[in-house]
């Protein structure tokens, strides 16, 4: 039977998983973020494409969205809710970039939603979706909305 | 101990719930759709705002969307993985939605990834991000993506 004490433990592994790839994202690091995912991720990010699925496409993206800022990246996340069982979990929450990039300052919340399994007694990122709203009166993605 | 047919049963059930809401879908049919949600669900929508929070709000985006449409909703999915524990699940994939709109034909492929929970033996949605990436070299949505 599980217990709360499983659940929180649990819950606690998957923070852990979170603060590590924040500090990675911060730090530019692609191997210390990479280390958190499942090599066979699909990942549904801000920008095109539509899709991409594995770890080379998350490390590809990396790279290239590291290397488009001029000094370090501004990475917090606001009101988180992970919702736990003993191998899988998904996580809501809403993830403020900023920093310097070549195209100019960026200052952004996206909506992150994130699905875990644990295996081996490690839990890993399988799935990601990140995303901005889009304005149906503009036509145009809202960048600057803030929670 | 779990075994794997606990895991197909629970999968079926997911599956079940899926299906129910795009017949409802389809059917305009908000408290069909409604069924399948909690009352606390969060929302992170294809268009603004950011966020919403509770059934109350996932009615209401309902009956503006339904009401837009001259005729069906088409809806169709692909690509759909659903991850499930005991009482945690979560799935991905593709939203195929067509149709005429009092705006002109609607033609566009969405990402979605939703969050379920069981509870007294039902399996309710308590979290669901739909979206469209953006194209950063022109700043605007891409709405005519195909997977």
């Amino acid at each position: 039977m599980r217990t709360e004490d499983d659940a929180s433990h649990d819950e606690a592994q998957i923070r852990a998983l979170i603060d590590a790839r924040i500090r990675a994202v911060q730090a530019k690091d692609v191997a210390g973020a990479l280390a958190c995912v499942d090599l066979d991720m699909v990942l549904f990010d801000v920008v095109t494409p539509l899709a991409a699925r594995g770890a080379d496409a998350e490390s590809a993206r990396l790279e290239e969205w590291f290397a488009s800022f001029d000094g370090p990246i501004g990475y917090e996340m606001r009101d988180l809710d992970i919702v736990t069982d003993e191998t899988v979990a998904f996580s809501y929450g809403l993830n403020h970039y900023s920093g310097r990039t070549q195209a100019g300052a960026l200052d952004m919340w996206v909506r992150a939603t994130t699905g875990y399994q644990k295996s081996g007694g490690v839990w890993r990122i399988v799935h990601e979706h990140q995303s901005t709203p889009f304005d149906p009166s503009t036509g145009r993605p809202s960048l600057d909305l803030e929670p």
